[in-house]
């Protein structure tokens, strides 16, 4: 793909990964408080929790005013993503664990890795940052929202799932400030990051433990 | 009530009802951790916690150096409602689900919204964010107390809680940025949120879940 | 101890403090995450939220881009923590309860006690800002490590671990601020937190609960 095809695919790279990203997000979000038979105000929160979690984290830890709180399309798009999930709610049962859902929080968390690496990189911080935001804008979401729901282990701490994020955010740093085609970057980290997490759900990839590594030892 | 009335009654509403918010929600977070049986000290924290995050979060989301960490009389009034708290504790038995208790926390949600509406309207932000920060300032108190003694299900997920504090910024809206009535909005913000509140602890209000409306399709 | 001695063994008392409170508390936050059994992944993200979490919110506190995302340099101190933690849980069982884990997270504490009342006191915060700022520094990591793993009930409520950063903060206000002896108060913060928390664990200290007033009065 060369840089003009990603630039018409892509647009603004920003805006197109926002708009995604929400949805996405909110749809998950929203798919867990169902699950939860949690109330209609109840699975709102939880869905614009999830969809806002992890922007509004970057936006304070760069030192901009949320962009939640300047634009009220933000609000729109994650009130879509929340319809979305209670329509399809009447038709699946479970819709938490639907692969529907599984795809959307794969190309959510490829969504904000990528706006996170953007807002990183023009907020002028180092590499191992623009990597820590990406991976915070990606995972805060699902992070914040199962905070909220109490569960137990933490989503984070299951698999590659933030990990994916970080492999995003490294593309991003290689292909953008490195290898100087900011119109690929966005496109490279996006592509890495939703395909590492989809092949890592599809095959159960998972790391070692500290006590795998002493068994191995022994 | 005509505005003068309001003003006379309410001074500077900022400053009144972030006193009887601070108070307030300090008394509801002490009970909480004597209801748990923590020491003073825990007793104190959740007591903190809950008077001091939903400002805090208000403040940094619309980038001003958090209120709590400039005047020193803050601090004194949470510590006033967590005194109040422990004194009360000795004459009651579960001093959190107590009515003074309840009603407490409805005063303290209604005061926090017309806090949050205040500050957002001040800081210039959109219609919508004015009521997401008005349920961020009321809401976030008890949440993060709740997230502190990891409870499950959150409290923002049980009934009309949150969602009274969001018909509390649409009434400030409404009255104050959209009627041009300032002095009055405060005071709508207010009893809008404490109303609903009251009403409905009293008549056990439920929203449906996604799972009722499937019912009644079915 | 002279003032100069104590310029010679701290040097920059931030840059000394924030190097071994990193160090201190991402070793302790990989113990908690492999006494979890977590992944590698796991084990890091748990160590990096407990070294950053405090400093982080601290930074967000006083208006200032967090120096984690800053700096590299910060990262590499975590993963130093972490590594170690791991090495170190081949040779020893259950790390998180062993004595050299329970003496880093003493040493993190009394470090990040520190390193938040030097910030909080050149933003030009109220005494009692200064003594908040150093207890959600040095205790606010192990707060937000324990929220990740879903953990009940919360080490902040658990007995003398954020008062002994209270006392810090206290000491440094005294010796710093009000005693005009700069160089000391970083020296005072620290050797107080260490000391009260290291002794409280000894010696099993605990604040009476309010039902133990309660009975105390019956």
């Amino acid at each position: 793909m060369s840089q003009d095809v990603a630039t018409v695919l892509l647009g603004d790279p920003f805006a197109v990964m926002n708009t995604i990203g929400l949805v996405a997000f909110a749809f998950v979000g929203a798919s867990k408080g169902i699950d939860e038979e949690f109330d209609l105000f109840g699975i709102a929160i939880v869905g614009l929790a999830m969809a806002f979690a992890g922007g509004v984290t970057r936006d304070l830890l760069v030192m901009r005013v949320p962009l939640a709180l300047q634009s009220p399309i933000e609000i729109g798009l994650g009130l879509l993503g929340i319809l979305l999930a209670i329509l399809l709610s009447i038709a699946l049962s479970s819709p938490e664990r639907h692969p529907v859902t599984v795809i959307s929080d794969a190309i959510g968390l490829a969504a904000f890795a990528t706006t996170g690496a953007i807002v990183a990189t023009e907020a002028g911080i180092s590499a191992l940052g623009i990597i820590a935001v990406a991976m915070i804008n990606a995972a805060g979401g699902g992070a914040f929202a199962d905070i909220l729901l109490d569960r137990s282990p933490f989503i984070l701490f299951e698999d590659f799932y933030a990990s994916c994020a970080v492999l995003g955010g490294i593309s991003y740093w290689l292909v953008g400030p490195v290898g100087g085609l900011e119109g690929m970057a966005a496109a490279a980290c996006a592509t890495i990051t939703v395909m590492t997490r989809l092949i890592a759900v599809s095959y159960g990839w998972s790391l070692p433990t500290a006590q795998d590594l002493e068994r191995l030892r022994a």
